[in-house]
């Protein structure tokens, strides 16, 4: 008689793996495809959306913006101080104020914004004196896939 | 016989006066006191509110983008392009990405914020030549009645 069967395993995901997940749902909405998640202090994602700025006509709609919005209601907490973001883009300067303001302990993003990114190009938000909350920034997660499906919305509208 | 009275004349209230009747809701409230309307093409208030982040547990409820929101949703159209905003304190840098971001056209603010501002201070966001979209902007607009507001909340909490 063989040996019961290992206990059945679960794919692992990763939270940008999750986040490139909302990117490809947002595509699907038309939306520009970013991504974004949060996790809590114990790494379980309690927060995960795409842009929805075309769906809600709604110019602040940015993944960051409506995950950060989810996990103050999930906590019950204006501040997310043991949590982390990961998004498949650097955040714009809107959203690196939102950030900060939340208390967010890490962000990871993926593909870098050269042109509207706002944490590590831009008004580089996080390293102005007046910023009062510094999240530690890890950037280049997953990063050729996270710029892939931008490069790919983008030239598909040209 | 005497002349017919003249039509009763409706007291005049200024755009920032509404956003100052609204900091003193949001103080009610037990929130920073900082108010914001929108203002349509025709110069008609179209969204008017205050800050809600204690009430809704949001860091980012701030005043302009609780308008900001409204306004988008009033004009169904995520572009405020002949909107302009009047705001009873300096906009902090999340609040100016996403003026920026809903082509605000003219800003009015009251009292200037040299610790938080991302305006006209700290990141002077607008000024930065990564900002696609600059408003035009206006300082000091009843800026002793928007200032008080603020000292007084303040000093009371201390």
């Amino acid at each position: 008689m063989s040996d019961p069967k290992p206990p059945q395993t679960t794919p692992q995901t990763t939270p940008m793996q999750h986040a490139l997940a909302q990117a490809e749902a947002a595509r699907a909405r038309g939306e520009v495809p970013v991504g974004a998640v949060i996790t809590d202090a114990k790494g379980l994602v309690i927060a995960a959306n795409g842009n929805r700025i075309i769906e809600h006509a709604d110019p602040t709609a940015h993944a960051e913006m409506l995950v950060i919005r989810e996990a103050t209601k999930v906590l019950k907490n204006e501040r997310l101080v043991d949590c982390n973001l990961y998004v498949t883009l650097e955040p714009c300067p809107m959203c690196a104020g939102a950030i900060s303001l939340a208390r967010i302990k890490r962000l990871y993003y993926g593909a870098a914004d050269e042109k509207a990114g706002g944490a590590e190009h831009g008004v580089r938000l996080f390293s102005h004196p007046s910023c009062h909350h510094r999240p530690e920034i890890y950037g280049g997660i997953d990063e050729t896939a996270c710029a892939t499906i931008l490069r790919e919305f983008f030239s598909a509208k040209r």
